[in-house]
């Protein structure tokens, strides 16, 4: 039997990234948890003493504290960099794009507006860093929109980088209608899209296929309904401890696809236990 | 009877403003057709002895030459006034916006596109603003897209100011999605649409509606067919001389709109005979 990953799965680039940063930083600690998964949390505090913060107080003066993926508000930023020895950014690129756009257009003298949560972490990153704070808007739709008073006449707009691309496009027509200039960043990331286009891609050519993820995390879910529509073979599991020896009986290719909060070494374990089936 | 003009009608206000400039200026010449309106361009002459030239080489040392409101393109503004003692800038400021827009852009270091017909004057006249002339692209729908291929990654766009928005949107969403940043300009001008707006609802307050333009004319064959959904007796004529007494027996309120290209005095005369009806 042939075992194949899906072309895009499990942590995007920015996840990884930040991962590889704290490993380079034993005995740091991240500032909040760097990324949602309590399982490479733990193992990043056992193998490297990577500590977790949740508070600004918590800080030491010897510290080195980690900015985790999603980055942190401009004001906390500037408080760590006084309390921490050494503090290392493992803020996602396609993160600290929107946060210098909004610096960058603010300055400029535009009316900032962002399509996403008020509530994320990213999203509150991303505003503190408009000069003018109340000239600084947040959306989730069209509707939303009625509510805003905008200072100015042009208007730049940036999106949370994990939003719908359709949902941004009906807000962005909605404010051209009504204003002499629109300024839009595509600052959306096509992560979590990939992961699914290529688990729909796989799934075809698969007769089982093995999706890894938490059971009841959102993005894993749809990556199981995908894999289904295209092969009824398709199983969801956290760990490889789940995995059956009858699912392989007789098939010829085992496609693998993984959410994006499932690390590489649980993908990695699942990968051997199936290769010891055969 | 009442009698009542729509609350928009005829003539916009780059127009207008182009016929009061001539009139300023007797014994110029405009550079092309001030307007599309053979009558008005007559009167121009005959009153105020305005010419027209239909080349830069009519042009003559004494000439004061005015510019029509699509606007001209730059070299031939630059010729223009080497060749003529003075020129009289009768462009619409609406067309002026945009052309200032793809000056500013194009040094900028945008990409430009144009939302319009390649063949119309006005858009001949923007496009020419371009820096490089090589990467200033005119389309007309988001097939014509497929082909282009911009020289930066960041593209400003601006349109035909009598375009539909819909369609703008249309081809500003499909760059949205393909480009890291999009700047849209809203440039359409709501003259057009606000004369119908304006018809529509006058018509349904009059029981005889009386539509003034050419027979011929696509904007002023639309007022009609407004008018006409909301009063039965709805009449399109181009000229006093038309008009009927019996149209207006029992008639309590008199609604009037008139095409983009019918000048005032036409209309002025129809109101005159209308009430001298009474």
């Amino acid at each position: 039997m042939k075992i194949e990953l899906a072309s895009n799965y499990g942590f995007c680039f920015g996840v990884k990234r930040a991962i590889d940063i704290a490993q380079k930083y034993e005995n740091s600690a991240t500032m909040g948890p760097l990324i949602h998964n309590q399982d490479e949390i733990n193992r990043l505090k056992n193998d490297f003493n990577v500590g977790l913060y949740s508070n600004l107080s918590d800080v030491k003066p010897n510290d080195t504290v980690i900015i985790r993926t999603h980055g942190i508000p401009k004001n906390d930023l500037k408080e760590l960099k006084k309390s921490a020895k050494k503090v290392i950014n493992a803020t996602c690129p396609f993160v600290t794009t929107p946060q210098n756009i909004v610096k960058n257009m603010s300055k400029e003298g535009y009316s900032i507006l962002i399509f996403g949560d008020l509530e994320h972490p990213e999203v509150k990153g991303v505003m503190s860093y408009a000069a003018d704070l109340e000239d600084v808007h947040v959306v989730l739709s069209v509707k939303d929109l009625e509510k805003i008073i905008f200072k100015n006449k042009k208007i730049a707009c940036v999106a949370q980088t994990t939003k719908k691309k359709e949902c941004y496009l009906e807000i962005i027509n909605a404010l051209i209608l009504k204003n002499k200039e629109v300024r839009v960043f595509n600052t959306i990331c096509d992560a979590t899209f990939e992961n699914q286009d290529a688990a729909r891609e796989i799934s075809k050519k698969a007769d089982v296929m093995i999706v890894i993820g938490g059971k009841s995390s959102s993005n894993t879910k749809q990556l199981h309904s995908i894999c289904l529509e295209n092969c009824k073979d398709s199983h969801l599991i956290e760990n490889e401890t789940e995995l059956e020896n009858s699912w392989f009986k007789n098939k010829e290719f085992c496609g693998i696809t993984a959410g994006a909060s499932t690390p590489d070494w649980v993908i990695q374990k699942v990968i051997d236990k199936i290769e010891s089936f055969k």
